[in-house]
């Protein structure tokens, strides 16, 4: 028999080249695209292989069953948060990419996840509630703009109708990619979990500088999204006397180094990744520029004075400029801290150390609704959303040995 | 018999809903794309209606003649810079505009042009040497990236095959767009031709702070445009510290704030319009910025101190950043001073002032094979390239007397 980290290798390497841009190495498995249909195929062969039935939500979520998906409502009282009740025990992640994203952001907690089915039947576990492996769909909100769409379908933190219209940049509505209006909100399905344990590739160097392969998630930093729209006069670049300019891409640029100014002032993150320029003509002064500001930071007041402060400088610049400001808070999710009691039973159980996190996760969506947790395996480059996101496959064995010691722990005792 | 300006009006309506955006009244005239071949269908029904014959160079540039297109290749040597000699007599401009661009920029130019030959006629003027009123193609570069291209093609500036593969963003190559590869230089039709007087817009203020309609183009500054490309590492926004980045987007920031203080030290022009950001996602740092500079200045002098310094000032931040900065240069056009007797004689018949501008033209490439002017007309919001281009009718057909008077100066005599 093979070790763990080449049984880890072999089932990886399944999926490895699909959605997967040669020239880069970058993946681009949007949401309901036909790589990411292709994985959705692959996790039902998977399933199939393992005897555990797939059932939709029909919201685009798959949930593989061992054990019986058909028992009724369990007796778990979603407040009482106590993953020790009847209720099934929930694992998995997402199959979809940011552009150019990397291979292990959410692929790597559903291969684990059925490796850790494999695992608990080799060693002859026998649970007592059902053990779920699911695929959650549009977690990084590439294709149609809300993160973590699917998870807040099934709990409801999104409307349905709001959902189905949502479209991707080529119009399609995602009523129209999934075949139909999603189904919304579903309480007994999500009363039938009494706990989420989602394992995901650590998004920074925190593993790497404790010299651990894997870590249990304690918070996700409360973050946001921000639009900044920047309404100029589009003129001609060759004649227009600079004195007489409305140049909102100088408002842009300004907000674009002082929110990095001041998140570093406050240790917290501040990002404008994304700009949407127009005519965007290398000969035209712009009319409109729009940019997205994405903020984090460990505390909500903090958070808050950061956006504050960022705000505040892009309205001064553009009054100098001639500039209409307008911010739009596009999302935000507030602080999320996981289950203390599972998150502290999970570090003991693993002697693993806590680790916040920056990134939005479905875990952070259904920790609102039941006891959650998350494990992170170490990242030798610290980064991701990128071709250089890696894992070894050492580490991924280590994840892989670590959720099926957490899923024999929650769903055999 | 109405006035001229409602002669011009009545001319001009015939065009003015043709590819315009009903939502921003901006156009999107595209060369040879459908708006611009009903103007170019249009120009052959106007010269029909003058019993003036079109040729084609075979570079998709029209030319209608009053006159006879037969007459053998004139004695006219380019050299002598002589606007007397015994060739054609070349007026008109370009249809196709920027994305949302202006009504007037190019359009105006071909108008007044056949309401010119109108005038001559009505006076009974006699023309001893062909008037030839072209419509010249791509002038802007807005679909396939560069400016001037059909003046370029005429004159052999641009080779016919690097022309022939430019492709638009949809992949349509100008060869395609054409119906066949484009013919290149005509040094016999070239020849042919005395004197090139392009009438124009305004694309500033200094005819509204002059007070008067109409002047005479004394020089194109000389410009070009470089493109910066900035390469970082792509990373997640939420996770990635801020000390652990290499974020493009600061250096591009940095960039151009630093273009428009250096171009407002040397009283040049600098504008940064354009830019493409990968992968251009809210919650991801960029792996790659690159964006355009448009620089322009009286002196070659001053646009080579201010591109050193932009390019000095961005190298500097990129190391700070951990960016890789190379610039490349797209494209020059050196210092066009038209044609200096060619300009006072004009000047001085029309009692009008002379006048620089910043902006590329047919002109500024034919300049350097003929003798060769330009008319600007007033325009009262000094914009260009947005729908806020304007010219009032009055002022239009003041421009219209102009030109009338310069051709039956250079052809009735």
């Amino acid at each position: 028999m093979t070790g763990p980290a080449a049984r880890f290798r072999k089932l990886w390497d399944e999926i490895a080249s699909v959605g997967r841009d040669a020239g880069s190495g970058g993946y681009l498995r949007y949401a309901l695209t036909p790589p990411e249909l292709r994985l959705r195929e692959w996790f039902r062969e998977q399933a199939d292989r393992r005897g555990m039935p797939v059932h939709s939500d029909g919201n685009g979520n798959l949930f593989a069953w061992w054990g019986d998906p058909a028992t009724g409502p369990n007796s778990h009282d979603p407040n009482s948060h106590d993953p020790a009740g009847t209720g099934a025990v929930l694992t998995g992640s997402h199959f979809d990419s940011v552009p150019q994203g990397g291979a292990y952001d959410g692929p790597l907690g559903i291969v684990s996840a059925f490796l850790a089915v494999d695992e608990l039947r080799n060693a002859g576990a026998e649970p007592v509630r059902p053990v779920v492996v699911a695929a959650f769909v549009e977690e990084e909100g590439a294709r149609f703009g809300v993160p973590c769409l699917g998870s807040r379908l099934l709990t409801g933190d999104i409307d349905a109708d709001r959902a189905a219209g949502l479209r991707d940049a080529a119009g399609v509505s995602f009523a129209d990619a999934l075949g139909g209006r999603p189904a919304g909100p579903d309480p007994a399905l999500l009363g039938r979990f009494a706990a989420f344990v989602e394992l995901h590739v650590e998004q920074g160097l925190a593993l790497v500088d404790a010299g651990v392969p894997v870590a249990v998630g304690s918070a996700i930093w409360p973050h946001g999204r921000w639009r900044f729209t920047l309404r100029g006069a589009g003129n001609h670049a060759g004649t227009t006397r600079m004195a007489d300019r409305r140049d909102p891409m100088l408002t842009y640029a300004f907000t674009v180094l002082a929110a990095n100014k001041e998140a570093r002032l406050r240790g917290a993150h501040a990002t404008v990744g994304r700009v949407v320029v127009e005519p965007n003509a290398t000969n035209a002064i712009p009319s409109l520029v729009t940019g997205w500001l994405d903020a984090r930071a460990a505390e909500p007041d903090t958070l808050h004075g950061l956006v504050e402060a960022v705000h505040a400088k892009a309205a001064e610049r553009a009054r100098r400029d001639g500039v209409e400001l307008t911010v739009t808070q596009e999302s935000a999710t507030p602080l999320v801290a996981f289950d203390g009691g599972l998150a502290d039973r999970l570090a003991g159980l693993l002697a693993a150390p806590m680790l916040p996190t920056g990134a939005g996760h479905d875990a952070g969506v259904l920790a609102a609704h039941l006891p959650t947790a998350m494990l992170f395996v170490r990242n030798p480059t610290g980064v991701s959303h990128s071709p250089a996101e890696s894992a070894t496959d050492d580490d991924c064995a280590a994840g892989v040995a670590a959720l099926a010691r957490v899923l024999e722990e929650l769903a055999c005792h």
